[in-house]
């Protein structure tokens, strides 16, 4: 299961935490006179939003690069607030299952998330487009003034949390963690560590010295 | 040197980590028929930039909000992306002082952390607004499309890890923390940490939760 991909595209690299995708659960929609797929123009909106963000994508720039006209994409999406809820979701969604399968694949949780995270440094320095991670740049544009987006966002940090949490507990159990352990709190340092590397990622900081800090963030679970 | 307002507004709460300014260091620029103080004009252009964004912010609202005209703007400023790289850079050196003056008051780098982030935890908690951090939300706005702000940020993440390097060095010195520590790696890691608390805030964690995060993340220090 560690044959998830580098690159972006339509394939979520598993270090973009989140949940899982049913990939065959696909929608044709008529619209007008053309038919597409929701979930491709979906992960197109995904893209595009991950890349520049809310504010900045227009209504022009998403019907330039969907490749649906302006009519198709108010009667299946709603409005730009809609479709961006919606491609968050898909999003958020899309790699849960994925990451739960790598962590099953992992039975130790300071290799699991040594490997996580240095998965996510390398899709990080190697992405020309610096999108960095779209949960984090979400949080830190719309809270302020989205309180539904506000509610998804802390959804899916809970999520994500209880996740990591499992995951420690069940490696407790194992043995992999001595039991003197707050794993509560562990699951959520680990959440706010991820978040800020994948932040100081996009400030061009050197690959060793992000693994270093994965190291010895880890070794809080020693 | 505790006495760091929790609140926003022309003054910079500590917590949000940059440089110092000199605040006795006005200017009175001749506008057209309006005189003005560039200083208090950048620190609400500041304000507005951090609670909106950069894309969300209109040449209008800086209008309406700065309370100088459009022609003053540009001909004091420049367009919008020059504004926000002065009101940046005013943010940037605005607290740099404050935090050195802050570090020098608490030789015990482990209890002067851990003041520093009790801080931005409480400010983040406690701000209406939840603008979070400027720089925070600058390097996951910007980065992608903008190599000068790109710059900026790194710049700002490098002075930054530097002063956390010094004081750590200063305190291993004073023999607070132990001689096997490699500190370049941890003030990177605290850096990091911190920028992770500063997206966490923004999605309503419990404060208990938040400052157990802290104290479990300096225990590296022991």
């Amino acid at each position: 299961m560690d044959d998830f991909s580098p690159h972006f595209g339509t394939k979520i690299p598993i270090s973009y935490i989140c949940g899982g995708i049913n990939s065959s659960h696909k929608y044709f929609i008529m619209a007008r006179t053309k038919e597409f797929d929701e979930q491709e123009v979906l992960t197109k909106a995904m893209t595009l939003f991950w890349k520049q963000g809310y504010a900045a994508t227009s209504v022009q720039d998403l019907v330039s690069h969907l490749g649906i006209n302006r009519a198709s994409l108010y009667s299946t999406f709603g409005d730009k607030e809609k479709l961006f809820k919606k491609a968050f979701e898909h999003y958020h969604r899309s790699n849960f299952e994925r990451v739960n399968q790598f962590f099953q694949n992992h039975p130790d949780p300071k290799e699991g998330f040594n490997k996580l995270f240095e998965m996510a440094v390398d899709e990080s320095v190697n992405d020309q487009d610096m999108k960095g991670c779209f949960a984090v740049n979400t949080t830190t544009e719309l809270v302020p003034g989205n309180k539904e987006m506000q509610m998804v966002l802390k959804g899916n940090r809970k999520q994500v949390e209880n996740l990591f949490y499992d995951y420690l507990k069940k490696g407790q159990e194992a043995g992999h963690i001595t039991t003197d352990k707050n794993l509560k709190s562990l699951a959520f340092l680990l959440f706010t560590f991820y978040n800020g590397l994948r932040v100081v990622c996009k400030t061009e900081p050197d690959r060793e010295e992000l693994m270093q800090s994965v190291y010895t963030e880890l070794s809080l679970l020693d």
